[in-house]
C-alpha cells in the first residue's frame, strides 16, 4: 500500500538483505508511520507480543523471518539446531491462538535453506491474499454494506490486500459501490486505529463505530454482509478463532439474517484439533482494557481480557480462502 | 451512597435551601469525585446536555429543580408563565429520548407549588427504586452472575439504590452470593467509569469488561442473568429505549436463552406513543467515539454516535417496577 510516497509491505528484508528485517510498527499507527528493524530473534518475539506486528498471517510471516534471524545468530554454535529450537519455542509461546505462528515456525524450522523458505511463506501469503480477495468480491454485490471486526487488511499480512478488507479492497476496485463499518474493536482498538486508516488511504466509503453499535445498525437494516479475518479455524468442527468480539458479532448476524463470512489464507485451517476445547484462548495484560493511550478509563485494578473468542461453523456462512469459497466443515 | 464521610444522593437542594440545587459532577468520575452547584436554568440544562448529569430518572428530578430554579429566576417578571415555558422547551430538548425528562417538567410546570413538587418527583424516585429493587432481588438466586450495561445505580438516579444496580444492591444486602460483569459501556464509558466505582464501594464482587466480549462470557456459561435500565418504555409495543449496546446484549441474552430483565420506575412507560417510529434516537458529538480521555483513538474525523437503542419486547424477559415485575405489553 502507498504511504507518503512509497510503497509498503506488511513485512520485507532491510536494505543489506543479510541481517535484518523490516515492518511497520503498529502500536504507533494512524498517529505516527514508524518502521521497526528487527535484527535478532529477540525483536521478532518483542514485536509479535507487543503487537507491534499483529494479524495472523503477518505473525506467521514474521516468525519465518524470526527463525532465519535466529539460524543466522547461532550460525558459529556448535549446537546450532538446539538454540534454533529455543528460539523457536519462544517463537511459538509469544501468542498461543494463531495458527500460523507455528505452522511458519515448522516450516523454516524443517527447511534446509531458511532465507528462501521465509521468502516463500512471505509470497505465498501474497499470493493467498489476492486470490481469497478475488473470491470473496464476487460475493459482494453494489449496494452492500459491510460490517468488518478488527483489522483484517495489508496491516495483518505480508502486504497488498489483506484478508477480510483484501475482499471489500478487491470488490471497490471493481467499482462496486459499497460501504464500509469498521467496529472499533476495543481493547486494542485495531478497527478505529488500523481499519479507519486503511479505508481512507484506499479511499473506500466507511464509519467507524463502537463495537456496542453494530446490533443496532442491523437491526435498521443497514449491514448486508459481515466480513472478518480468523486467526486459527479448526476443521474438525469448522469453529472460528478470532478477535474477541467476532463472536457477538456472529451472533448479531445470525439473528438479523445477515451472510457471515470469514476471509483467511487456507494456512488459518488446523487439522491437528479434534474439538474446539484445545484452543488455548490468550489472555493478555489487564492494562489494554483499563488504559486507553496512556490514561485509565476506570478505577478498577482488574478487568477480563481474553484476546480471541470461537465462533462455531453454525453461525459462519462460508469461508473465503485462496482455493475458494468453503462451507465450514467441508474443508 | 457513602463517599468518604458523608451520605449522598443524586441530587439535593443547596444548603440555603432557597436558590440552587447541588448534582455530583459525573464527568470527572471515578477520578475526582466533585460536587456542581446549579444556580439557574442555564446551569441544569449545561448539566443535563454535557452528561455532568445522567442518567433517565436523574435527569427527570434534575430537570424538575431546573424548573423550579426557572421559576425563581423570572420572579418578577410580568410575564413569568412565558418564560418558564421556554425554560421548560429548552430544558425538553437537552436530551430527546428520555421520557423521565419531559414528564418531570410538565408536572412542576403545572403544579402550583414547585418546589414542592420538585421535591415529591425526587422522593417519589427513592421510593420507586427501593420498591423495585425489592421487587427485582426475588427474581435473584445465590450464584448468579449478572451482566449490566451502562450505569443505571444511584448516579442515574435520584439517590440510594438506583435501577438495574438497585436490584444487584438489594440482593448483595440479602447475602445473596451474586457476581458482576459491567460492560465499559462505549463511547462514553459509563460501566467503566460509573458502574465500577459504584460496585465498588457496595463491595459486590465484579469485573469489568468491554463490550465486545459478552457473548464470549454467555457461550461459557458464565452469565445467569442480564439487567439495565431504561429511558423510555413504549407501552403500546413493550419496546425499551435505553443506553447503545442494550439491544446487542439482548439478542446476545435471548441466542443464550438468558433472561434479560429491565429495571426502571413506572414513570419511564410512555402511554403516549403509538409505535416505536415516534421514539428520536439522540445522536451526539462523534468526539465522544473519537476521542478518549482528551485523546484521539483514531485518524477519522467523522463517526456514528447513537446515544440509544431500541429492544423490541420479544428480548424482555420482564421490566421490574415499583409496581411489581410487569411482562412487557402488560402495564
Amino acid at each position: 500500500m502507498k504511504v507518503g510516497e512509497s510503497e509498503y509491505r506488511g513485512i520485507w528484508q532491510g536494505d543489506d538483505k543479510a541481517s535484518t528485517v523490516m515492518v511497520i510498527d503498529q502500536r504507533r499507527l494512524p498517529f505516527s508511520f514508524d518502521l521497526m528493524e528487527l535484527r535478532s530473534v529477540d525483536d521478532v518475539c518483542m514485536a509479535i507480543s507487543t503487537m507491534a506486528v499483529r494479524g495472523a498471517p503477518l505473525i506467521g510471516a514474521a516468525a519465518a523471518w524470526g527463525i532465519w534471524l535466529s539460524f543466522l545468530e547461532h550460525r558459529n554454535e556448535k549446537n546450532i539446531s538446539v538454540s534454533v529450537h529455543s528460539d523457536a519455542a519462544r517463537l511459538r509461546a509469544t501468542r498461543p491462538t494463531a495458527v500460523n505462528l507455528a505452522w511458519a515456525v515448522d516450516r523454516v524450522l524443517s527447511s534446509k535453506d531458511p532465507v528462501s523458505e521465509a521468502k516463500r511463506i512471505e509470497k505465498e501469503d501474497l499470493a493467498a491474499n489476492l486470490a481469497l480477495s478475488r473470491h470473496g468480491a464476487s460475493l459482494i454485490q453494489d449496494n452492500d454494506a459491510i460490517l468488518t471486526h478488527c483489522n483484517a487488511g495489508f496491516l495483518a499480512t505480508a502486504g497488498d490486500y489483506g484478508t477480510a478488507l483484501g475482499v471489500i479492497k478487491f470488490a471497490h476496485q471493481q467499482k462496486k459501490k459499497i460501504y464500509v463499518y469498521a467496529d472499533e474493536t476495543r481493547p486494542r482498538l485495531q478497527g478505529a486505529r488500523l481499519t479507519a486508516w486503511e479505508l481512507s488511504k484506499e479511499k473506500i466509503p466507511h464509519t467507524l463505530i463502537c463495537d456496542d453499535m453494530a446490533g443496532y445498525l442491523m437491526s435498521k437494516k443497514r449491514i448486508t454482509k459481515v466480513i472478518v479475518g480468523a486467526d486459527r479455524i479448526v476443521a474438525a468442527t469448522g469453529s472460528v478463532v478470532n478477535k474477541i468480539g467476532t463472536y457477538s458479532v456472529a451472533v448479531l448476524a445470525k439473528y438479523h439474517n445477515i451472510p457471515f463470512y470469514v476471509a483467511a489464507p487456507y494456512s488459518t485451517i488446523d487439522f491437528s484439533l479434534r474439538s474446539d476445547s484445545e484452543i488455548v484462548i490468550e489472555e493478555r495484560s489487564v492494562d489494554e482494557v483499563l488504559v486507553v493511550n496512556g490514561s485509565p478509563i476506570s478505577a478498577e485494578k482488574s478487568a477480563f481480557n481474553p484476546s480471541f473468542d470461537i465462533t462455531p461453523a453454525s453461525l459462519v456462512t462460508a469461508v473465503i480462502t485462496e482455493k475458494g469459497i468453503l462451507k465450514p466443515g467441508s474443508f
